[in-house]
């Protein structure tokens, strides 16, 4: 891109991100190879990552597969296998996203069933530092629920200008809320064109149909 | 500490924190000097922190003064300002965390009123990375809101084992959310004896005079 003087400038990736890109295409290969729609679920804590999961498992059964990411705690991939799919934690004890590597550990010691199709990665909770690091995910879900407020789209633009798929959760809270669903779906598509917008209760189970029906592909 | 096989570990800081920790004690030096009490709000985005101060400056006024700190956008600093209170937006263009560096160029910058006494910095809206950069604050308050859920004590300890203070918010969405606000305060306790805890609502009002005295000092 030029700048306003017309000097053009290139990206150059950093080492720590050139490395990390190499080792996202080596897993998206991995992952090409075994058939698996592989899953990036990326937002803020508590936005619902976890509880949207559990829904999907209650779907999909043990053709989803989830690697959790927290700083630490074994909670949520044990509530996973409550909801009866094999889950993998990773805990980063300390830090604030997953990277491709932590990935590649995760998929050669993880047992993932026969019938698996769709593998999801729920990210460390943060709307920042998860958003440049890409895992060989096929998709990118950015969540952001309601109560968090319908201004995050342009304070969180790194995220937002890179999602294929945004995913607004806690539908059911819209009565309790000042929150304009349009108006965030809106400023996403400014940033990025060709995102795919969703509204979902895991809750009321509004919207998990549409959803299923795009994971499932 | 010592480590299961009895070998002594010690802590040292890099480069950068070091840097950084010099700097906050720098700030915290001219803190002083001006008199003010300065704390740095760190939660998740939507956790409530802006509407927080937007209550603190209908109380305060121009006693009390605010630094933004936020990804993109100036629109925190512009709710500061129409509550009528001096704001000065950082826009950090992706960074995850305000550091020393950032606010005493910030504080170099702003112009506080005399009359000030309480300088409240909004850190960036993430639970992770803005816990281990010292601003040179006074208080470091963590604000958990309701609709984040009541597991996220133990898994963000990094944040949740430094605070001061610890705030629940967003308290009048209790009878609509699965929350307990005991096991909050006594998962932080656990980390944490010395935290101060305190339970408010903006909207109802609940909690706010005893968190003013508090900040009043």
């Amino acid at each position: 891109m030029s700048d306003s003087k017309g000097r053009k400038t290139i990206s150059v990736l950093s080492p720590v991100m050139e490395k990390n890109r190499r080792i996202a295409a080596y897993n998206r290969k991995r992952f090409d190879e075994r058939g698996l729609n592989v899953l990036n679920l990326i937002s803020s804590p508590g936005a619902g990552k976890t509880t949207l999961l559990e829904v999907l498992v209650r779907r999909f059964g043990r053709a989803i597969a989830v690697i959790e990411g927290d700083v630490q705690t074994e909670r949520d991939a044990e509530r996973i296998r409550a909801a009866g799919a094999v889950a993998y934690q990773i805990e980063t004890h300390g830090a604030c996203h997953l990277d491709a590597q932590r990935i590649s550990d995760a998929f050669d010691r993880m047992v993932i069933p026969s019938e698996c199709r769709i593998l999801a990665i729920e990210n460390v909770g943060n709307l920042i530092c998860p958003s440049t690091y890409d895992l060989g995910e096929h998709l990118k879900i950015g969540l952001l629920s309601l109560p968090e407020g319908d201004d995050k789209v342009l304070k969180y633009p790194p995220l937002f200008s890179r999602v294929d798929l945004l995913v607004v959760t806690k539908m059911d809270l819209l009565p309790h809320m000042d929150f304009d669903p349009d108006r965030v779906e809106a400023e996403c598509r400014s940033l990025n064109p060709d995102v795919r917008c969703f509204r979902v209760s895991a809750r009321t189970g509004e919207g998990i149909d549409a959803l299923c029906a795009e994971l499932w592909g």
